[in-house]
């Protein structure tokens, strides 16, 4: 299998420019400077700013930016995030692929922000899932962070989650132990976790050495509140499944630990960013 | 300036499995085969099936995998979408981001069709933008045609859009009109457009010679009927900014050419889909 | 299919130097500095000066380069073109590669300039083909401007070109004509064009709504003069096939609007540049 | 600095392609299947034969390929060198790509056949030299062979060469002679070659232990056979600068043991090949 | 920061093969079929068998291979652990990088073994480090486990092991354990190690929340015996600094968890195996 | 086949950091400085320094990094030989990656020099082979230089070696001299050595025109003597197989010229090196 690790700034650069900005390369003096910020025309809460400003850099790495927000910050409609100063032809080549960053990643910030508040509950931790966009999990993990929200595994290397589909796989019960153990021995210190469907399963699952978290899919507040009930050695319980902002917060009374929820990472509304050249010329 | 082009799906299986799938590998016996199929959870229209089966060969090149669904058609909750056969170990390990994929750009046709439909108008063209994910134009432009719509532009390269930041760049008109004339002097094909926010600049557009299109930027529909009025030597008109599945008959009744929509492919919904394993063993 | 995307400064360096450059080693001291410039050793029409210039500080961020003639003048014998110091080291691993650029990208522009002085015509646009040197198309579409030509598309992906070898795979006018509105729907504003050896083929192509240019391949003057004549809709003509230096004039005196003419890039005599070394030491 | 190996056809295929081929994807059926086969329009001598096959299989790898005519062997105008079988969308994709590569490494066995018949002398090797095109060299030293020719040094790792502007940087004869000891005692099977200008340098050179060969720069025969008559501990030399179909001959009487020629590889003429549709449908 | 992640078989085979295999080239016929096995030549925990025939199918496809002894299975001298057939060329192209990689990689996994074997305590698990040669983490890493081994953390992202050079960064406990309640608000899953040199150290970290385990470096038997009985909430043990084969029993019966030992991969002596052409022809 | 150059560097960061080092980001003080210095922990002979070096400026560009020792001086235990200053999150980040190239290149060149010295005979020149850790040949065969020996070829593409597998595809001696002309005709500067086991194999091989040199595997001292008494035409003669620091003596009495070691490069003893902050704060 073909595995590749490429920077994505560079990979969008690519996709954008292409064989050349035939508007900058025509339209606009090559020596001219300018200064330029990027603003937020809604409140939000900003994320992906690095990134926005690396962009800029890596078309030209002469331009200058500051980062005046840092992530994690709540902007309001008007306000700058980056500020930016160097070459025109630069600034312009730049512009759109550092903001469909920073729409994004700031959409994702926002949206866990809202269901971090709608839990309304400290001690329950807001996780994202793998569900993110292919080639951005590293950015998009890191603004769920900035969000106020925390990081499920980073994918199928860093933590163990045997999910239903795995268990279809039929074999006994003793069997599963088995493989946990031989888990175990090779790798000491990475995290097991189950998922159960059924409260049934969460009986099971408890009783077994080594699981160390159970993934309770798809249940109702009174369900969830019945798993916890049947917590031992400390074994953790995620809640997973149709979440809203609407119902996070009853979720949240249950006792779990953690709620995941997809839609941080795979459906927020981008964050409307603008790009405004402040000065131009000499 | 760095520009990478890599395969998003390569890119995509790096991140996921980085060095390797631990669950897999412990838990699911090495030989096993399986028989799979991804399935839609609720209505929409389908896109990025043929991306979503590659990532299983990908995985495995020896997965046989069937698109049941073709891109651009309607799917009912509960329908599949791809079948998949081959090692248990290999379906598994492609799963996520082959879900990953196809529910954003389901996502993006499905919101597309919306447009096209609530436009209600054959004769104007719903177009994307560059506002795409980072590393996803090709997939998410596919994905728009799929839904009804049509592309603009696909980068910097393929048309010319001069906007609001190279005006403020400020020459005189006929400087710009000299810069239009050595464009086409070296690119005789590339079609080119320029952005207006006032009816004042769509009158001096439409004068110079070269112009193909304008881009009426913010205008009410009042606006924008006044300014196809102006309409001079087969230019084409195209309506952005604002655009709403409510007020999108309304601008299409303008006269316009064009309705380009930003929200295409930075705001659409992920569609839910899942992955069933539907035969297990032999 | 596998496609990348890689800077050919990088590959060109990559392949002279190998595992390492063993004369500069062991024959140039560590730390000499040094002063050099790239001469022409005869008259020439100059391009991929900037490309030459980078090589060198790709080798070595902390050489100094200097264009001294910008792409598209005209060079005499033994003037420099491009000046640069830094270390000898650096200056001699770069010297080959920066050559081998500038020696055929200048070898393009000399040609093109030939084409555009003997076609003698204003109004008819030069063109260059995608039969380039493969890996250097950018560079070399970029030489044919700077010799006064124009370009024709870069790839396969901006612009519609409908070949022989498309309409041997025969189906009926109309069903040609409905692929073209199609395609018309999804990209809107890609410039079509068909090719046709036979004014019959003229006559019919001039009817069909959509098409946006002609190119006569290998017709006589005569037959050139025929299906310029047919001209409706604004239709652009373009000739190709076996045009020479001897009859590119009579062929511009036609009335096509462009001439396209793949030697310009796949068979240009490589113009002679050296690199003298004008200070060593300190 | 940054060193990259990629394959020159997935960057070709990439550099063409792009975002995709709009013509073939609107205008072919995506199921349709044809043969065709590559035939030249003028007599040469062919070389990147296999390069074009694998064009068409990097395309599409269900295509079957099939070499008629080995690299070296001589085509005549009319006659086919690769057959083609596969989907028509495929081989029209790769089409132009494949014969870029065929046009321009068949100039160079061409040219380079040229040569060696107009040296008419068996004992003297034509060679090639580092003026290659950026990212071709491996594909271009072969066709030299194919033409007849043979390999100087594929780049700066393989031998040694000290040239003019190494020697500028004046020290002394024992350092010269110290600086080749250490070289032998690293690398002690790399061959070193110097160049020399004057009668008087290669009468220097001679006595230097360690020295294999020696370059005889711009000399005109009769000085080129006082250099041979120089020659001790079997010191082979090679004859480089100014050579022509019609001088090459003569310098091959002087006794020289090599002649190196640039344009083999920097300025060929490219051979006409086209792809011919054999068969259509079915 | 350049980050780049590349497959270490195609690197390698870039390295070795370069520009082209001379040899086979010259002295193997191009149809040539044969057979061949890597053969031990001396007893040995075998590793990296699928690695070495992987390179001979990245070498060509159409090699076929069979692994006969799989990784952590102990071979004879003598004995086979691949066998390959397919043409002669492409074997004899892929033999010495395949037997790079598995030489290496069985030498990890025997020494390995032998740490393991001298531990004799069942309950202690044998670790790696992250000192593993650049490039090869993830195939030694696994070799470690072949032998018999467990793995530490793949890298500085799966897991936190706070050092003395972090902690050289004084701040006071109170500021430490906030940090830890910060991390563990973002990352509640990732495991928290704190390495110890003292035992004064380890009677701080043991009421530490969110410490999972301890790190005691560089302490004699005594001292560890000391650091274990110091033991709280579940926190485990590992030794290391100066472990080797004599020492290694007496460390383990101390009670620590875990031995982690640098020498497994930094250290190994390389397997000898040879390839054994066994049918030429045919 | 699928070839590909990367920098073991960048690699070699990518699989030690990947999604990011979660322990320095949360527990170092982004804007905190410090000094370090990378101290030998025991007596070596030094070699990777500017590898090692370099590390640190990949991982940060800003900072500075100074060698103290360079490559091929002995280094004292305790003594610095690379010394670092910037952020300390780089430096810390940086370590291991460093310390892992360091130690392996340093571990070359010292069990290079004992060879070296062990053999104690100035004309006879140590070798290194071609067993090499895959990725890192270009910087271990530098690390034999810096022990003071001398390298064998890079790889296969700059000197023809017929081992015996090559020999065992048996034509007659006609056509092996026939094969070695063709060779000669096609690279008239690349070496040619032949491998012989049997006396009697080198008394047929010194009669070849066109060998230059002869692998006398696994001879005896004796062996090897008279092997050197049938000499002709100034051929090399190189012994290997079963060389250690106890026979080496007695093998570079017999007359060869070469003597080649593969434990060099696949068996060196890493050399333990560690990295100190010196100062952190300011």
């Amino acid at each position: 299998m073909k595995r590749v690790r490429s920077d994505p700034i560079a990979v969008a650069l690519s996709e954008d420019i292409g064989p050349g900005d035939v508007t900058t390369d025509f339209f606009v003096p090559e020596k001219l400077h300018s200064s330029a910020r990027i603003v937020a025309r809604e409140k939000a809460i900003v994320a992906g700013t690095q990134t926005g400003a690396e962009v800029f850099r890596q078309v030209d790495p002469s331009i200058h930016t500051e980062v005046v927000l840092a992530d994690g910050a709540e902007v309001q409609a008007g306000e700058s995030v980056v500020e930016i100063r160097g070459l025109a032809r630069s600034i312009l080549k730049a512009e759109r692929v550092a903001l469909n960053f920073m729409q994004r990643l700031s959409g994702i910030a926002t949206l866990t922000r809202e269901f971090v508040t709608a839990a309304g509950n400290e001690r329950v931790k807001i996780l994202d899932t793998r569900k993110t966009t292919p080639g951005l999990r590293e950015l998009e993990k890191a603004a769920v962070v900035a969000g106020g929200g925390a990081n499920h595994r980073l994918g199928l290397y860093d933590m163990v989650l045997i999910k239903d589909n795995h268990l279809s796989i039929s074999y006994g019960l003793s069997e599963f132990a088995e493989r946990i153990r031989k888990l175990r021995k090779a790798r000491p210190n990475i995290r097991i976790e189950v998922e159960a469907d059924r409260l049934e399963q969460v009986r099971t699952f408890v009783e077994i050495e080594g699981v160390d978290m159970i993934l309770l899919d798809n249940m109702t507040p009174a369900q969830l509140r019945e798993a916890v009930a049947l917590r031992k050695h400390q074994i953790k319980f995620e809640a997973s499944g149709g979440i809203t902002l609407e119902n996070v917060r009853r979720i949240a009374a249950t006792g779990v630990d953690f709620i995941s929820i997809g839609a941080l990472t795979h459906s927020p509304r981008a964050i409307d960013f603008s790009l405004e050249m402040t000065h131009v010329g000499g």
